[in-house]
């Protein structure tokens, strides 16, 4: 490719750009972002070719990464609109899709047969340039959620730039997405989060912070992840979060009457600690 | 010492078996238990000196340590107690301690002044002999849990033994012990379970598992842990685990309505966010 360009440089977009130069994936790759220090941050760390802040750079790429939080993708969408070619295609790696395709379809229109949604499961609860690493997307899966309006060509195109990142690439429509990850990947964060929440309300938090262990520390690892980050995510993936939060509530009341009840208490723990056991990730 | 018995070789008793052959802490390790092939293998692993099946062998013991799941300790308090000499102190590794020390008391009567309750806050999801680890106890918190009949010399026994394992041991009542590990334990450990209990519901679970990632595999680690070990743990803590799932409940609740809102979804994410993030192992 001649150029790409990448909107955002925290922890995927950094890493997208680090793979891009030390891959020679393209002969420009340029950051831009919000935040100066960190568009500065990830130039020293050498994850971009070039930092901007001037999106007529943009009117010749070949392919556009938005990688900013989920919330921040439309507007991002509207100041880069003007500026973009009919052969450039664009992606993003939110972790939502069909709220994203909804605002892509509304926002560009006819030309949003250039946007094919990405959701690569690789991250972790570090963020900013400094959290950027090699073998980020490595045998992880990318999620690709093609929209009618796009042609195969495309999706090709954008399948081939995550195979060269060595990612997993997967089929699948924006709303079985956004149903599977509410329930894999978002529900678990709302209950990390939800956990360290009520420990902060305790009077005696200190006491019991320093008894936790190796167990509330895997735990609640994920409870670390970016407010801001998972605000957005809760909120554009809200109908399936709600769905799956009820749902939860429901199976912990089954869990305090097995308790109460005692007999069936077995039976509960067995069924979730074989499905675990047997899972490999 | 000239005699430790160890009843029950699983991660913990194992582990203290195996620590104490190589740190030469007795000149004689028995092991007991119930399934005689565990008892083979720990002898293979050379977790203990000798296994037994014979009571008789404790009559003679300097320190008798109870490290069978919870719900078994009374049993084989009832087992032992006709061979128990006055000097023979006993401890346990349960992770409740009220239920048991109130246990102890009932079947040993004044003899319970030689019963000192310890939790040693270190595991793993993994169990049985082949489990057992060296180090496992090193810098590790030890709680130890005396009651009214125990004297100075006993507790401090107690306190040396754990010490030479390189534990860090702490006293506390038994009913604060309690509390506190139903908040940062048992509550994580059930909701990892019922979380896992959820999936196992789906009908397209195998599609979730298949996408489910390190953020899933760590908030999920623990309910991979021994069905039998945590229905005891929490039948045996269960007015203290009630009483937190249903806090816990309520903070869902508030999540929920958070996340209706939207305004205050962020103060409640980084509340819990900031919690983790500065909290050190």
């Amino acid at each position: 490719m001649h150029k790409i360009c990448i909107i955002g440089l925290g922890l995927l977009g950094g890493s997208i750009g680090k793979e891009c130069l030390e891959k020679k994936l393209s002969k420009k790759v340029i950051g831009f972002g919000r935040n100066h220090d960190s568009l500065k941050k990830a130039l020293q760390l050498q994850l971009v070719h070039e930092i901007s802040d001037d999106f007529n750079n943009i009117h010749d790429a070949d392919l556009v990464i938005i990688a900013t939080p989920v919330k921040q993708i439309e507007l991002v969408l509207k100041q880069i609109k003007p500026f973009l070619s009919k052969s450039t295609l664009i992606t993003d790696v939110g972790s939502t899709k069909t709220n994203i395709i909804n605002s892509v379809k509304n926002i560009l229109g006819a030309e949003s047969k250039n946007f094919i949604g990405s959701h690569p499961i690789a991250g972790s609860e570090k963020n900013g340039p400094e959290a950027a690493q090699n073998n980020l997307f490595n045998k992880k899966n990318i999620i690709i959620t093609p929209h009618k309006l796009n042609t195969e060509s495309s999706i090709k195109k954008i399948e081939d730039f995550w195979k060269q990142l060595n990612g997993n690439t997967i089929i699948m429509s924006p709303e079985n997405h956004d149903e599977i990850f509410s329930t894999v990947s978002h529900l678990p964060h709302a209950l990390a989060i939800s956990f360290m929440s009520m420990i902060n309300k305790k009077e005696n938090r200190e006491e019991l912070l320093n008894f936790a262990a190796s167990g509330f520390r895997d735990f609640t690892r994920i409870a670390a992840s970016s407010p801001e980050m998972w605000r957005d995510i809760f909120i554009d993936n809200k109908e399936a979060c709600l769905k799956d939060l009820k749902s939860y509530i429901e199976q912990l009341k089954e869990f305090e009457n097995a308790l109460e009840d005692e007999t069936t208490l077995f039976d509960f723990i067995h069924n979730g600690s074989d499905l675990r056991k047997n899972w490999d990730e």
